[in-house]
């Protein structure tokens, strides 16, 4: 009854998915699949990285998460399989992991027993010929050093920590825009010891902290600490993102005052 | 084996979904997630009311559905737990279980064993928090009785019943445009006892009734059952929204001739 | 714990999906759940064709398929129950199980054994009464047979194939816009035999082939041998859609030098 987990930039409107879940099926009758997101968008790295970053600590141990953001699929970049927290994750290796390691302990396998691959390898679809028997191979009870040896040359993404810019400046970045129009910052308000700070983003300046969304007024802006305990600007039952007019990778300054 | 289905405004594109999906696997390892839908509109709590309303009575007994539409989340709104047909619905109270309510004998307990709860718990994702463990809790046997004591002071919302406004004229309304653009009214066609009427939604007189959906020519309006039983605008392979020109919310008058 | 999958145009923001869902775990309790696709675009059954064509050959044998893009609900037209490489579909007879019918060996029955279905039969949605619960019972092991009798007379639509306009020149058609832009064609490599060709889509003429995403710049135009088998016109990280200015059902020309 293992749990295999999907993160991918497949979108919900092709046959990609279903291929990926007839495949697992097919190799582990007993799986239990369970969509992250299929919504990532299309070749971001960073957006996959940052959402099975936040989600996997939720799940049980020997969980197995499949993260399909690819776009180097058929070049010589790797697949490779990570443990850590007691669970798995199969990926290729070009950083949408970074979150992961940053997070504690890993260990990074590359993947190269093609016992384990569908046949022929695509060049163009490891999700389904490589990833996908992968991890049904894992849900299965397969060990992790079966898959391939332990390396220590994984691509690690720099960054993704704010930089201090000035005495009482320091300066993040927009991690992502959610579905609600929430500005998630790569700001940790357990990290500013009490200190009082304001957050700027263009022309606008957040000084308001709200302990719920529900605080402030509709149309007033305000930061709150994200149930992932990063620093959002959040409006009540609105779009921040669309008031301030601002996209993933918008720099943020904080001050301290 | 108990299903525990889900009903969101979390959309796809985030990790509130997996999120949720891990708690309650990680309490109910055996449970059985079913997304209901997690595209209820931002905030929409009559959207969703609507939605779980005409979904659940296809569920078997002891289905646990989970509705986090929450525009409220961590003020004084509490969680609740309704029990209505041999079913449980978490859910906040805000009326999001409003058509549960009048569609026939229900129980209603609010939330207040934090037993059950994930801790610490957030002001911002009760989903994860409470909702889902509650459910999962459920799902695992826990007594409903074990979640907190039976209220009566629940929110039930007003309305949702069309009006007589003149000798011959009840005003109703949209209550959603569906996927197909089919325009959904609270009339309902087993009430009309067979009388003859025609309903008007602004400029536009509808009179045409067709037993199934392909029965006029293409761009024809007409009305139609719907398989919930209300009765729809709609036209052959297109939006009849879009012709109409009409959103949710708007008022709509059947007159009897 | 036989799989039933779901191919629908039905959208995921209304109850639909839902509520099929909820009549086959009603009648399968142990019946596992695989969506496809809810995002098919509305009556567009030539879409639906192509996705569970592309995605059965990856399910184990005995799998349910139900495929529900049915713009001719409520008619005349007849649900069938198809068997072919040892699996089962479950759909309207209008043609979308076309491609696989054209796969190979395979049978159809006529669904006429109402024992099966839910009563009352609605006009507007056979989806709910009579695929799921038919899908339902095959999934809990009723024997095809029951459900109804062999037919010959099945739709087969017409079409699929290029075909040759010209001494050196075949005439195919843009078969799918896939989520990331590729420009799925009806031609198959494998048929080329090693020739050297180029595709031509209205101004645009395509001669780079390549074997992975990444080997062009971004923005330059290539052909590649897709997952399915199919050549695509597609660009590296970008939409070839996009700036070829075409939709699916545009004409493709290949031309052999």
């Amino acid at each position: 009854m293992a749990i295999v987990t999907l993160t991918t930039d497949f979108g919900l409107s092709d046959h990609y998915v279903g291929v990926v879940k007839g495949v697992i099926l097919g190799i582990a009758p007993a799986a239990r699949i369970v969509d992250l997101s299929h919504q990532v968008s299309a070749y971001e790295i960073g957006e996959a990285a940052f959402l099975i970053a936040q989600a996997y600590p939720y799940f049980p141990k020997k969980t197995v998460h499949v993260i399909v953001v690819d776009p180097g699929v058929g070049t010589a970049r790797r697949p490779i399989l990570a443990e850590a927290a007691g669970q798995y994750f199969v990926a290729p290796d070009n950083g949408v992991l970074g979150m992961i390691y940053a997070a504690g302990k890993h260990k990074v396998r590359v993947i190269e027993n093609d016992r384990y691959f569908r046949k022929p390898v695509s060049q163009t679809f490891h999700g389904r010929d490589i990833f996908a028997p992968v991890a049904a191979h894992l849900a299965k009870g397969i060990a992790p050093a079966t898959m391939g040896k332990v390396i220590q040359d994984y691509l690690r993404p720099a960054g993704g920590v704010p930089e201090r810019t000035g005495k009482h400046v320091w300066t993040g970045v927009v991690v992502k825009i959610d579905h609600f129009g929430n500005v998630v910052t790569n700001f940790r308000l357990s990290e500013l010891f009490g200190a009082a700070f304001e957050l700027v983003l263009g022309p606008h300046v957040v000084q308001k902290i709200a302990s719920n969304y529900a605080e402030y007024s509709l149309g007033e802006l305000f930061m709150i600490e994200g149930s992932s305990g990063y620093l959002e600007i959040s409006t009540g039952q609105g779009s921040a993102a669309k008031i301030l007019g601002c996209a993933a990778g918008a720099p943020v300054e904080l001050r301290v005052y």
